[in-house]
């Protein structure tokens, strides 16, 4: 236990003050944070488990704690919310866990200072299994401005960031023996995405600066299921254009790949021009890749000028 | 991953909405929270993790349940604040995974019911490794007002609510062979106080609502490190009478028994008579144990006339 003071009392010292945002840190029961007025909160957890999510002889504890922190950045960048504080739950195995645990938090504090977020909290425990990473984000959006996934609308456009199936072609590669530090080029880039992805905070603000999107989901689940979140929660079905996909590997990569952190978005069709030149400014590759149409459960792919049901095939890591 | 989305709608279905403090629950990306005005918001996590925290053969996953978010809210009570929200991460074997989850949640929605707390997020995931249970609580303070452990003034006096030690005899009694089932009387209530314990929110936020503390603290890791803790973050040493205190079983228990939740806090001498007032009226014991006092490295225990420095034992779960 005294262990587990001295690693809260390093991590700390580590934390650097923000914003006013945050008006108590680390070291009290709780953190005290002061929201800006007009604004709404968002917060958003998710788990990270090993030889589930992840496995420590594919990735670094520092890329890891990166993609801790992205995924609940990428949640912030779903809702179009300013990331501003953090918080973590660690449960380490006993050995070697206090280097494991500052590796983690190198990774995690210097994501943090790119997108101006302070760690605020945690808790950490001993484990007798595998090592357990609970990543917490707290971000800011504009009052009801939020981009939830119920907004999409009949004639909407589907839009998606980026390329999908990086992250799921990286795994492959990772399964076929391939390593981080050993690939180049484009494998170096897949491997990269799904050890490291890039949280689209920037695309997530902008689109609701601009009033660009009716509503958004970042794709972790794979574009097959997260795209029928977005049916499901609107009421309205979609038809996706297999042969759009700004693809990285396969369609089946594209349209079943998890992990990715693109964002997935509805908008208006008259916001097409102003969504081309988003991607210009923010250099992040905008495409539209279908249309909402039909009822909710007409979740279709149309490929060859055949349509048939887009199957949710989800996103089980290590199948 | 469709049984992780059958269980998101299960609990989704279960989380009743509360109050005008969440603007959008369970089921987006984030949930989207409305600060009130003039309210500071506060956040805490805690970890559990089966056989560092808990055995499931010495609870039951309904009592876990409780456990897990009594242990947060515990912390909005030591800041005083108003609990509100709560997510929860939870890693579990595949083994019956489904069930364990449900009887869980019947625990924590039980308590969540009580405090009109709003379940509005979380994780799932298997795990080939022991249940871990990450609870993250969101509160509301009045801005300014919130209790932090650095508010103690020499001169202050030193106040714990309740008994301390009930939850380490109660953790005895299970490492005897005891059982919560067929315990009766006391011995039954100090095994309650261990599996199920009680936050103390109302004492929080009468503390605040009348300015009585200067600072406070749950007494989560035991006495001897968690008044340590207030003395360190205050710049202030203490003496802390042995023969006031409050307790179950030996002064050890007393001492060094952590996972207590009760609630260890400062107060100016002549809020003496408004303490005794609040404790016969919200039926909490509340007691005066010590003096604050001399510089922030003076901890010290009072027993038999005799001074001696009251070391930080801590609270290693299952030593």
């Amino acid at each position: 236990v005294s262990g587990e003071f001295e690693r809260i009392a390093e991590i700390r010292r580590r934390a650097v003050r923000r914003s006013a945002f945050v008006a108590l840190g680390l070291g009290d029961d709780a953190a005290v944070l002061r929201p800006t007025d007009g604004y709404a909160t968002c917060i958003s957890t998710d788990l990270l488990v090993e030889s589930v999510h992840f496995r420590l002889d594919w990735t670094t504890p520092e890329l890891l704690g990166h993609k801790a922190l992205a995924v609940s950045l990428s949640d912030m960048a779903a809702m179009g919310a300013i990331p501003r504080a953090a918080l973590f739950s660690l449960a380490t195995p006993r050995e070697g866990s206090d280097a494991l645990a500052r590796r983690l938090y190198d990774g995690i504090f210097a994501l943090a200072d790119r997108f101006q977020v302070e760690v605020v909290g945690g808790d950490t425990s001993i484990t007798p299994g595998p090592l357990v990473v609970d990543s917490i984000v707290v971000g800011e959006v504009e009052h009801g401005r939020e981009l939830r996934r119920s907004g999409s609308r009949d004639g909407d456009d589907l839009w998606v960031s980026g390329v999908v199936g990086s992250s799921a072609h990286g795994l492959a590669l990772l399964a076929s023996g391939r390593r981080y530090e050993d690939a180049e080029g484009s494998e170096r880039e897949a491997i990269r995405a799904h050890l490291a992805p890039e949280p689209r905070v920037s695309l997530g603000r902008a689109l609701v600066e601009r009033g660009l999107a009716t509503a958004a989901i970042d794709v972790s689940d794979g574009l097959s299921s997260d795209v029928r979140h977005l049916c499901d929660e609107s009421g309205v079905g979609v038809v996706v254009d297999a042969t759009a996909l700004p693809s990285f590997g396969t369609v089946d990569e594209a349209l079943d790949g998890g992990e990715q952190y693109e964002l997935a978005f509805s908008a208006r069709p008259d916001a097409s021009d102003a969504i081309h030149a988003l991607a210009r400014e923010l250099s992040i590759p905008l495409t539209r890749i279908g249309r909402f149409e039909g009822a909710s459960d007409d979740v279709l792919v149309e490929f060859g000028g055949t349509r048939s049901p887009l199957h949710p095939r989800g996103w089980d890591h290590f199948r």
